[in-house]
């Protein structure tokens, strides 16, 4: 067995964990990047908290870092959107490295970021890479979903509910999601952002791909959540009064030519005491089907399909390969070299390919 | 696109819901088989309850159904262990028929019938046909779980609790799960009970296999269910007294040289009025994991993944090829026949490369 050389793209809280949980999983870390002042020039270990120190310090030049180190694959962890996440992608293809992301609109970015993805795609092939988007969606918002869908003998609605606590994510999330505005310059705000899709429209995207069906129409909307009672925030250092805003949700929708419909509803919002993460799905048709995942740790969750995904992605084709193209998800009982195609050298193979 | 051709062999309750169901999804029925005169030389519609006539008279001569009609599999589901599903399936095999079956066993019978099991499959790889056993267990007690634990970074227990409802299977179901017993007669039974391994066993099997550990030790036990206020049974037509057996729950404990444990409780007794089926699984470690199908229709998914895995056996390579190694289940938003591997002539290629 051969040991899997990663770099890590990106040293901020989601990394830090990765990097725990990749050396651990016997993988080689081979190169750090982060561009904070703070982090440059340290030991990684000290970066990421792991309470003992790798040999690996971070740098902040990931074209010396990417050229120069023979790693598989780059984890990277430092943006939501492909807007951002373009130009690390295309560097981490450009030097003949394998991308590994937890960008959420990676996740499935073929329809909000077309021409993106699609010259990602084109560089990646000639270069023999595979970029993929993965984290917490990856198995529970797709690949669950999916495999629960498979027991189904016909199809009529899909509905998935899923939510965050605004408050595990600092002040700037907080007041991004209008945590303690009013209803009324809540409204104001929505009529007047100009947002981005959300990332249930990636995650609906994966759905409808791996469904093979065609979209006949795509709706998306977005309500406040308001306080039924005073909830505090810890992040904001305050407490949110009832009848003010404490996060929302948005609601997208894809109608199909195949006659389903398929609804995402993500929220941010502030938590009371006792609520945790949910992440429920019902599906109706013949027969009715149900998922649930209580208190699921979507943090966690995040990391750990980051880190176990690292061998689908070295070994997957060359291209943007999204996560419904990639095998089922599998727990690493072993170091995750042990997972790699056999006979495959690295990098020639899928050179060769492409 | 090439339509498929099946053999409904068995034509009970659940083969009559798959009978209707690969009608809808494209299917030829190329045969029937039954051994009931009350069955047999009837049309198949007439005998599955369909409300129209299909064509097909149901027969009883297995051997010349499946040596004549050039069906691409045979779709079985008339007994639960392997001792009985030997025959059938050898027949299948020596005719060059796939065959994709219900039989709780098959599911995973590698260790609990090795010598039935690998006959089965070196006959399977000399004649170029896959057998394959499905049913509920595939996606809702193996996959399903499986893919929850690809989003753990390490595993120490897995803990799965499902349970049926012995009042829907008829009474002598509710006799054999020892319903209106006292509890001393209950234990009486069980010291004395030459009861074959539980299906838990193959469930964990394959939840073994797939996670490429191996067992230090397995432990299984019974315990009866006792009523905690009168609950009635339809089936047997009385109301079990509290203090009395309402049915029984067999927990078999896998513990892995990797130090993990995966138990499964499986209950089956009367419900109590709003009750109805669950598949409750639990994963410790890092991080802490829960997954639920609340009400899930156990009869009904049983017969969805019969017929939705069709596709995956006939395009399986040859061999007794257990679940976990198939494709993840996907639903088929078209006839089953879009889905077969592209080009693959009918027996031919299985044949050739076995």
């Amino acid at each position: 067995m051969r040991r899997i050389k990663a770099v890590v793209y990106g040293v901020g809280a989601m990394n830090s964990i990765a990097t725990r949980m990749m050396i651990e999983k016997g993988v080689d870390i081979v190169g750090a990047l982060a561009r904070s002042p703070d982090k440059v020039g340290k030991d990684l270990g000290d970066v990421a908290g792991l309470g003992y120190q790798t040999g690996v310090i971070v740098e902040d030049d990931p074209d010396r870092v990417l050229s120069t180190r023979e790693a598989d694959i780059a984890v990277i962890a430092v943006a939501s959107y492909m807007s951002d996440m373009y130009e690390h992608l295309r560097r981490c293809a450009e030097h003949g490295v394998n991308a590994v992301t937890i960008s959420e609109e990676a996740l499935y970015p073929w329809n909000t970021a077309p021409m993106h993805t699609a010259e990602l795609d084109k560089l990646a092939r000639q270069n023999g890479v595979t970029i993929t988007g993965t984290g917490h969606q990856d198995t529970y918002w797709v690949n669950l979903v999916s495999l629960v869908l498979g027991t189904s003998h016909r199809i009529e609605t899909v509905t998935g509910r899923a939510s965050w606590n605004v408050d595990d994510y600092g002040p700037e999330v907080a007041k991004d999601q209008r945590v303690d505005t009013t209803v009324e310059d809540f409204d104001q705000w929505l009529a007047e952002a100009d947002r981005p899709p959300s990332f249930g429209r990636n995650t609906l995207g994966a759905l409808v791909e791996d469904l093979g069906v065609t979209v006949a129409e795509v709706t998306s909307t977005t309500r406040p959540e308001v306080a039924d009672q005073p909830v505090t925030s810890t992040a904001l250092g305050l407490t949110v009064e009832p009848g003010r805003v404490v996060g929302f949700t948005d609601v997208d929708t894809v109608r199909t030519h195949e006659g389903m419909t398929l609804t995402f509803e993500m929220t941010g919002r502030l938590y009371k005491p006792g609520e945790a993460d949910i992440n429920d799905w019902t599906v109706t048709g013949e027969p009715e089907l149900h998922l649930s995942n209580p208190a699921v740790p979507t943090g966690v969750t995040t990391v750990t399909q980051l880190v176990n995904r690292i061998p689908d992605v070295i070994n997957a084709p060359p291209g943007f390969v999204t996560i419904e193209k990639l095998p089922r998800l599998r727990y690493r009982t072993y170091p995750l070299g042990a997972y790699l195609d056999k006979g495959r050298p690295r990098f020639v193979r899928k050179r060769m390919l492409s």
